[in-house]
């Protein structure tokens, strides 16, 4: 298995690769990439060596082959679903952004426990209670939930993932999610404030120096 | 300057604390600490002691002495502005969901371009247009640049933000965000598929092992 951050960097070369790629470019350097990145080139090297992919070409990598062996890495074989739980304009925003962009994961669902959502479509996907959630997960082979409810609201919902299909947890509130003892469910807790406040720490390091 | 993980930690583990002093917890330890964020022990103790942080307590950190400790590493000593640059619904999420929780940041103008925005107020801030940026920065000490507009955008942006006082970005869109040669802004680039892409890969290797 790679380290998280070299597979948060594989993604990121990808996007990357992917606009270059539509903008005519055919081969790139892991200078230039690592530019577009604010990387060093041997950042670059080293990721794409543990991958296994090499290119011993002058002209640098080249582009449409480095996404499909990246791709290889990181996409699944099957579409894998996505639902969301908590159906605000944080989740509307997500899903009206994601869907369409990659082929390979898509939001098929939300749960929300607002009757006036429920059984309707918002970002054009449907609203389920969310009593239904284990359910409709199985229905829709959704294997990742992305919680965008209250925080007050995620002690509730551990249990209703622990007995769903769902194997993976991307968590917006602003408390960690615990999945229960002798899950093995991957978490990934991301609030922004923690990315708002990590600038803030490095630009008023600023003022000092 | 304390590394960016560190960083990220010690704003995660304030979140905590101030969540747990609010449920009448006075002291922790450093395994509860450490199990809530699905880390070692180990980690958060070397987190704290980077950041000069000691208990000999036997009951464990004091809660309210930690909250302090931390925020006098993480926080400004007065309050930092944020702008936000294309008011979407991203924007809208982010703004309503911030404002309110921190009292060292807040989000206090926003820029776009589309004129049925310009002039009105949303989220309860007032929406400026564009070519006002760096006008509207220095009256109202912003500081971090919020960045939700489409990514095709993003490279026009690129002099309208090194010509303002801002000195650090956070940029949403799926473009990375490059400053100008010899700018020192601090850029944080943060893409939502990056998150999922990571959450996919994570769960798909569980069906190898």
């Amino acid at each position: 298995m790679l380290p998280e951050r070299t597979v948060e960097r594989l993604s990121e070369y990808r996007r990357t690769l992917l606009r270059k790629l539509s903008e005519g470019t055919t081969h790139i350097h892991s200078h230039s990439l690592a530019s577009m990145h604010g990387i060093t080139a041997v950042q670059v090297r080293r990721d794409l060596m543990l991958i296994g992919f090499s290119s011993d070409n002058k002209k640098g990598y080249n582009v449409s082959e480095l996404i499909d062996f990246i791709s290889s890495i990181l996409d699944s074989q099957s579409v894998i679903g996505v639902a969301v739980v908590g159906m605000g304009r944080l989740a509307t925003a997500i899903t009206s952004y994601f869907n369409g962009k990659r082929s390979k994961m898509r939001i098929v669902a939300a749960f929300d426990n607002d009757p006036d959502k429920i059984g309707r479509e918002i970002a054009s996907i449907p609203v389920y209670p969310i009593d239904e959630f284990a359910e409709q997960c199985k229905r829709l082979s959704v294997r990742i939930a992305l919680l965008t409810l209250p925080a007050k609201a995620i002690d509730g919902i551990r249990h209703i993932i622990d007995a769903s299909p769902v194997e993976g947890v991307l968590n917006f509130t602003s408390k960690p999610f615990t999945p229960a003892e002798g899950s093995d469910i991957y978490v990934e807790d991301y609030d922004i404030i923690t990315l708002l406040e990590k600038v803030a720490y490095f630009i008023k390091d600023d003022d000092i120096s």
